[in-house]
């Protein structure tokens, strides 16, 4: 019997874990040994959070990130070989959604490996939640151009869409853009198309407001440093 | 002070509460007394789920479904004015994402009315994460059309969309269909694109594959009975 890739969410923001996990998660997290993680450090920490007994000292973890190869990617699964269950961590929310997880799980479908995927927070779907736009039809977009004119046709082209095929358009930004981000969306869009913003989803400050772009322009919320998800849709 | 929408998701398939949903999620129902919901019935399961104790019959309850008109709609947050807190409750999943939760969170929105969505299970998240397809970029289209030729045309335009904006596509179907569509698209589609299925998510019953549509021509996996979710991606 192959052993089981587990998809296991971690928190979006500072908050304790059982505010945004199930406590399901926990308990099969905690006789799994071999970990694919992004960065050692965070998944250690995660780990405690679970249990401060977590015997981390006896785990093993492999990293994935942009410097990992194609080979060492494909290795990572052989633990699955021996009939020994792996958890895959994010950095932030779901793994494999908006970061390299993806790559793990594409090779572990093509070698037939059973995934199973876990409950946790995602700011896509909180935000969209939130937002009281269309959920039955939405695009996530990640992030826009950072070059002025590319950007703008973006979110030209993105706001076209929420018209056209009535689909609400989500997207995110490094969190020290999303100020200007922000100022782009409310000078480039129509004045009635209704903007969403989500600011540290699940953490201590969490604020989300929808207004038109018209409205926002005359909105002084503070939007650094944490992270902000964006969500755009038609008057 | 107005109270506050709290957007609570509930369970997709078979299967206990602390599966999918986390403790702080119970933590913040057990006070609540105001109940927005599409079907009573699965709402006071749902509670009496929840804690054995609730006390269902102290609640109120407003119905939202496709005969609930907009003046009612409006009228429901009237609680919020008077400084109780409300309940949004889905009917599978999470509320506002593919149900009518959106137009209450919309209204909520406009009247400034503070909204916070809690995590819970998405098929739309769980399957997407399952599939190995790329997670940066997805677009949730619904129900494809159920007319054969707009159909044939909807397969292709979305398949077209996973290889030109390289964005994984997601939609869904009733069960008893479930078959039907399969084979609508392993026939229409390339016989390299990738089409992964995700059948009772978080139940008893969860399989995920992924396979080509060439290789899902002879598969005889059984999709009948239980919510299945599609999703296709370029080869």
């Amino acid at each position: 019997m192959f052993g089981i890739l587990y998809l296991f969410p971690v928190t979006l923001s500072e908050c304790p874990l059982e505010n945004v996990l199930p406590e399901y998660n926990r308990q099969l997290l905690l006789p799994i040994r071999h970990f694919i993680v992004e960065d050692v450090r965070t998944a250690r920490r995660f780990l405690r959070k679970a249990d401060p007994h977590f015997d981390i000292d006896g785990c093993q973890f492999y990293t994935l990130n942009k410097y990992t190869t194609p080979e060492q990617i494909s290795s990572y699964l052989n633990t699955l070989k021996t009939g020994l269950d792996m958890g895959l961590l994010s950095e932030a929310g779901c793994p494999a959604i908006a970061d390299p997880g993806a790559d793990i799980v594409c090779i572990a479908q093509e070698n037939g490996y059973k995934v199973v995927p876990l409950v946790g927070p995602s700011s896509i779907l909180l935000s969209l939640m939130a937002s009281g736009f269309n959920g039955q039809r939405f695009a996530f977009e990640g992030y826009l151009p950072v070059e002025k004119e590319n950007r703008i046709k973006a979110i030209k082209r993105l706001e076209q869409r929420s018209y056209t095929e009535d689909m609400t358009q989500i997207f995110i930004e490094t969190p020290y853009r999303n100020k200007k981000l922000l100022e782009d969306l409310t000078t480039n869009l129509r004045p009635q198309t209704r903007i969403s913003v989500s600011f540290d989803l699940t953490g201590p400050e969490e604020k989300i407001r929808t207004l038109t772009a018209k409205d926002w322009k005359k909105d002084h919320t503070e939007l650094t440093k944490k992270p902000c998800i964006f969500l755009i849709y038609k008057a």
